[in-house]
């Protein structure tokens, strides 16, 4: 089937741009010397996961316990549930973890003290705040190293290291300033894993990640492992932080003009809130978007003046009137949350559909 | 099972509230004398849909032509499909024609043109823009009346009749605003139906809707039918609009805290876009919100001043530092895009789980 054949709204996944992506952060990761544990949360999809791992990814990142659990069902043996661990659903993670390794993330005593309770030998992260300030520990705080300790000397845990994602590399704008986040990330961990050794508690795992700070990272000495994931996809605001070109972006919408009204200044088309997601975009962005439109996706050349400026739950509004029936390509501002709109990813080369792959989204 | 046993996140549908707006909109229909065609995009679900159903709602409406398959396979025989017709869903739209009475909508001679090529005996409303001005024909327009005329006296299709949607009502929150938008609403479509008539076209519907509009509206003659369908589960967005009370909200998402630091002004809990989505709420609401907290549900009160203030995927930030583990039961500014989230609703009665029903999302 031909692009022009398919109905719309599609979710497009462009299959070379998607293994040049996968393969250069493959790359990225030996050349710096760590291991790569994808975030999956992006792409939700066991295809890609299969190709991470063909590439060399051991492990695999989950943002949500069914993510982990669609992934164990289907032979992926060692995953981070990364985030702070639900205590209300620890039943389920006992069961994950009875079919592949599951490490879970802890940041402060009463999810140690829980998990000490549920006498499972859960592998357990201690997440740090490595300056986002979201979640994680002060790595300058005393506590922090006892609450490691306690991990450590638990009867029944088993310590995996230290973990943080430095999420503020997105709001990294300024050149240069990617670099500094990355470092930064680095530092913090790697002073903190010497603070914990020196305190006499082995420190297994060092891990760190984020797309933009890992893309733009010059060295991970200390290091043991990064979790980027939005670069099997990319996506508007990692172009516009750097991360990427707008020509390696993988993941595009194409959606079709539905409304065009004589005088009117704008079309309405059939990817609304529910397609695209409201994502605001980068903050920093040339204009207001909630997506952009390409002229030549293979070029990867935007529109210069015609986007999506609002979405409501099915309609997108572009600011330009085309005719009805058009196809656009639409660039989304953020590829994971475009990804959980979508039951499947019409898996593309060129103009040509040349497979499905289901996005296991849901709780 | 209680609330306090439902592992987090959890999407919560009191079934009280929710038969009290049902019972109430069809009421309020009744009394205005119109039909209720009530939007099931709002909730996805069939037992609500059936429960609309038996308190006399003829027909449904859909967005997509995915909502209309799942309720048309499911017994609803009567839907309206009130989106611009996707021409590249055309093959599909005849296949759910087979099993149920399918009303597409068109706004331009293009749908026309291909809805004739299709041959087959569509039911094919007039869209009409009655001031919102995202879609549908200018009512002033001689092009319009002679687009109805064509329908009218086509071969194949059946001129169902002219229809509207006045989600300019959103952004009425003037006092009296969305009476007057319901008022012109009306007004614009009995005009519009008028001068069809008076050009020897019959106009079997006039079809009217959004749930701020028809709730406000004081009289809906010569409509002869109306399709809100927030009003279901209402949502913060109405609340301040005014279209219900905080009390009258039926869907909430549960929530926990699970990560909580010292020193720090916030927590994050485990509810984040993909949980709430990331509507940014009414556009003059009291104070920028993703998500407002209650402190008691049972007697519609929000929190002066706690609430979820930014969200990334599946994270959620309070602007508190409340302890781990601690539930929040969060009223969402958008319910139709946060039930687009979730696989289920958890239906409760007080602190009771009575029920699960599926939400029906995908494309």
């Amino acid at each position: 089937m031909r692009l022009s054949d398919l109905p719309t709204p599609a979710l497009l996944l462009d299959l070379d741009r998607l293994e040049a992506n996968l393969t250069r952060m493959a790359e990225r990761a030996a050349a710096l010397g760590v291991a790569l544990r994808p975030h999956v949360k992006t792409h939700k999809c066991l295809e890609i996961g299969e190709r991470q791992r063909a590439l060399g990814a051991r492990g695999i990142t989950v943002s949500t316990l069914h993510e982990a659990r669609v992934f164990a069902e289907h032979g992926f043996e060692d995953i981070t549930w990364a985030f702070p661990v639900i205590l209300s659903q620890l039943e389920q993670a006992r069961a994950v973890s009875q079919r592949t390794a599951l490490g879970l993330v802890v940041d402060g005593p009463e999810a140690v003290a829980a998990l000490e309770r549920a006498r499972h030998p859960f592998a357990v992260w201690l997440k740090v705040d490595c300056g986002y300030h979201r979640a994680g520990v002060d790595p300058c705080a005393g506590a922090s190293v006892e609450l490691a300790r306690r991990i450590h000397t638990s009867a029944t845990l088993r310590f995996a290291g230290i973990l943080t994602h430095s999420g503020h590399a997105y709001h990294a704008f300024a050149p240069g300033a990617r670099l500094g986040v990355a470092e930064q990330e680095r530092r913090v961990m790697v002073d903190f894993a010497e603070r914990l050794r020196a305190a006499g508690i082995a420190v297994p795992g060092v891990s760190v990640g984020s797309t933009p700070a890992v893309t733009a990272a010059q060295r991970l000495d200390g290091v043991s492992e990064a979790r980027p994931g939005n670069y099997a996809l990319y996506d508007y605001t990692q172009s516009v932080l750097g991360s990427c070109t707008v020509k390696d972006c993988a993941l595009t919408v194409l959606a079709s003009v539905v409304s065009s009204q004589p005088g009117a200044a704008h079309c309405v088309i059939d990817a609304g809130a529910l397609a695209l997601s409201k994502d605001p975009g980068p903050e920093h962005g040339p204009h207001p978007t909630m997506g952009e439109l390409f002229t030549d996706y293979e070029r990867g050349t935007l529109h210069s003046d015609r986007r999506v400026t609002s979405l409501s739950q099915e309609h997108g509004i572009v600011n330009a009137r085309l005719p009805v029936g058009e196809r656009v390509r639409i660039l989304p501002n953020h590829s994971c949350l475009t990804v959980a709109c979508f039951d499947e990813y019409c898996v593309v080369r060129a103009d040509e559909v040349v497979d499905r792959w289901k996005i296991w989204r849901g709780r």
